[in-house]
């Protein structure tokens, strides 16, 4: 009889566990407060509890009482975070769905190469290089500016773009994003105002939504920001900084001209803007476009960069070049937010940038980037979309669609077959490009991607006709 | 004739970047307007142009001009911040001079082991491991939680804290300061009010700074924090967060008793307080105390973490361990402001925890530093001074002068000297602890610390007598 009970403790403890009412590592009743519940006595409980700790499914801890122990299969994100696929399109909904992406999942909407056409046995050879360097290297945290080699050889990369800073003018970020960031905290306060391109990287909408500032978009054009926008902007406005990329435009590939640019700094001159220029696509130009950095001489523009594009996206070490006077506070900011910087990465990326493979490769890769380029035009124009410009470089190819289509229900109809796309709207803050996708060409090589799109937009037409 | 005007260009531009009026990068006048200042002819200027090229100062860039290239010797940190020796004694004084000291200087006042007793040949096996590893790790971005098999590995770790969190509740970040920085931009806006303990980590002042929140100093007794001080702040300030060590208390060396952390947790409860449990210390401990987060279930509590003091500083990834809710909206808040996390020192640290090594190091490490508190006990009596309470373990002493020392004059007297010490109002909020030094006991082995130390506390007895 006494048997029945505990058997009958025992099973509704596992029911509990099952259905996790209990979870892992939870707190048990107390043998006095369960026995009182199922109106039992103590020591039937006593005898239950020992039994489910005999076979490993709870256990007792001095003192404390007894816990669940039974490892239950891991929850999976998309039972944790059940929304991520419905997740409405917002600046972060591309970055989120890329990332978390399962490896047979297609993603012409990222920012990146694939994995295959990154330089694996460079880094992999500068990681063997690095595991014989010095031990300070593996174990001691960075100086505050970051490792000196590193900084010395960003010198004479930029110097190559023309734009003059001295080692000691360049600090070492974990990535390009905390470089951004850490000049917002720098300079704004809330309810500043800051100027994004429109359309922009989707990114800088949602690093200023965690500023908590004020955002206005300048219509960006086949040459640069558009100028009567630029300048009513500074007079209305009062903006203290403008996020933009030179060198290749994400998402639209286009690129700066010296005339334009010329007559940005020149507004710039006229208010109290700082420039952060963005240049992380820099070593996948055919022909460097000038920089904003170069024509002003790091006075008002700040330059930021990283690795990732074209080294790693795992390995991560990003940089601000500015004046004297701003490093020294950023630095401060820096400790302040993160501590050190990680050394390792540092070095691991300084060797790789320094073998001269990677100078191979990169031609290499401009090469296999302009194919791709072709090809995704191709198909494309077979679909009926067309570049709104077709870039001279790089991985993004910014396409219009029929004006009458809403490229975020296209992008949900591709999500739910495996490709994830990026609609304009996630680059805007007009949201004005409802009828625009950004491409990365280096993601567009099976063709398997086209037929979804097809059959999206198909869909789309279907659901909403004119 | 020629020859001595193209002479003369020359010495003229060479002077020009001697004073720096012309720096390295710097575009050199065009070959017309340089001809029509200097009223020569543009051959002349061709000529000497050609010349300074060949000699390497300057360089021809096709349709952009002239730049110089002579290479400048850079400048040196002290150049570009000579006031960093005479820096006020401020929040981040301590980590910029420790990260910034030479080899030859000794840093009793640093938070980390010195570089000699961190685990080398650990890493070096990880590292050496993971060049061997899938190329994705090597290259690709990780998901947004960070690598998976260090979440389920750090929530193996703390559930033998009996603190429950599956790995979907763990998100990994670029460092332990990186993870208070998130939750604080999650929960706080400016003019919040936070606690902290009094004395504490001087980088959460540091930290704190920069959200331009309230910052509330709650004293720290030898068994936490001081509850009435502790009631009185939340009935008063209505603070939205806490944040403190358990285990092992920086600056004090103090452990939270189970009784006092019951105590705090009562309050917790009947307030808007989120509790962040920074558990930095925790691979140093003895005999494991009570975590705040064991109590409350990961509730109100969200604990923290690194390796960065047992493994490495250079290799950098934190963690964040909390309930599911907020996981998500730190996640976003990662990705917009670092976007990814750092794949390959994850993978790394992921090796170095599961080697056998590690335990046995540990192990090692516990004696040692427990010999090298006695021996900093030892040295410090013989000048008079006092632990304020004998630590049971970790690698802090904080130590108590006579009542009208002041340590910051002693710390810039020691700093003069090679000696980076930590005076004790760089972790005071109330500035009540003038007369305290905080000491790393596995820095102190060397007796110059003590000389200097003697030498500097009758300077300042003499500079300020009684």
């Amino acid at each position: 009889m006494k048997n029945t009970k505990i058997d009958f403790v025992v099973s509704h403890i596992n029911e509990q566990i099952k259905t996790r009412s209990l979870t892992t590592g939870s707190r048990l009743p107390s043998v006095r407060a369960l026995a009182k519940t199922l109106n039992l006595s103590i020591s039937t409980i006593v005898e239950a509890y020992e039994r489910l700790a005999a076979k490993g499914m709870i256990e007792s801890k001095t003192g404390s009482g007894f816990f669940v122990s039974a490892p239950l299969a891991p929850l999976s994100i998309s039972e944790i975070h059940p929304k991520i696929i419905d997740r409405t399109i917002d600046p972060l909904w591309i970055s989120r769905q890329s990332l978390e992406a399962q490896h047979n999942v297609l993603k012409p909407g990222c920012g990146w190469l694939p994995d295959d056409w990154m330089p694996h046995e460079n880094i992999r050879k500068a990681i063997r290089t690095v595991s014989k360097t010095h031990a300070n290297i593996l174990t001691d945290y960075s100086t505050p500016l970051g490792l000196k080699s590193l900084r010395e050889l960003i010198s004479r990369r930029i110097l190559n773009k023309g734009i003059e800073a001295l080692p000691e003018q360049i600090l070492l970020t974990d990535s390009g994003t905390q470089a951004i960031d850490l000049i917002c905290r720098y300079f704004l306060k809330p309810n500043d105002v800051v100027l994004v391109d429109d359309p922009c990287y989707f990114n800088f909408h949602a690093l200023l939504k965690v500023h908590q500032i004020q955002i206005i978009g300048i219509p960006y054009t086949q040459t640069g920001p558009d100028l009567d926008a630029f300048a009513e902007a500074i007079q209305t406005h009062n903006p203290r900084l403008y996020i933009t990329n030179s060198g290749i435009h994400n998402p639209t590939g286009a690129v700066l001209t010296p005339t334009t640019a010329y007559q940005v700094l020149k507004l710039v001159e006229n208010s109290n803007l700082i420039v952060i220029e963005d240049d992380i696509f820099a070593d996948l130009e055919l022909n460097p476009a000038p920089r904003l950095a170069t024509l002003d001489g790091l006075s008002r523009v700040i330059q930021i960069g990283s690795f990732s594009k074209t080294l790693s996206g795992s390995v991560r070490t990003g940089y601000i070049a500015s004046k004297s006077e701003w490093i020294n506070d950023l630095t401060d900011i820096k400790i302040a937010t993160s501590f050190g910087g990680n050394h390792l990465s540092a070095e691991i990326l300084y060797i790789a940038l320094t073998d001269g493979s990677y100078r191979k490769y990169l031609e290499e890769l401009k090469i296999r980037l302009a194919k791709a380029m072709d090809f995704t035009i191709k198909n494309l124009e077979k679909l009926g979309i067309q570049p709104w410009l077709k870039p001279q470089a790089g991985i993004f190819l910014w396409c219009e669609l029929d004006k009458h289509l809403d490229s975020s229900h296209i992008a949900q109809k591709c999500l739910e077959q495996g490709v994830i796309l990026a609609p304009g709207n996630a680059f805007s803050q007009s949201q004005q490009y409802q009828n625009f996708i950004r491409f990365n060409v280096a993601q567009c090589q099976n063709p398997k991607i086209f037929e979804v799109l097809s059959h999206a937009i198909k869909h789309e037409i279907e659901q909403y006709p004119l």
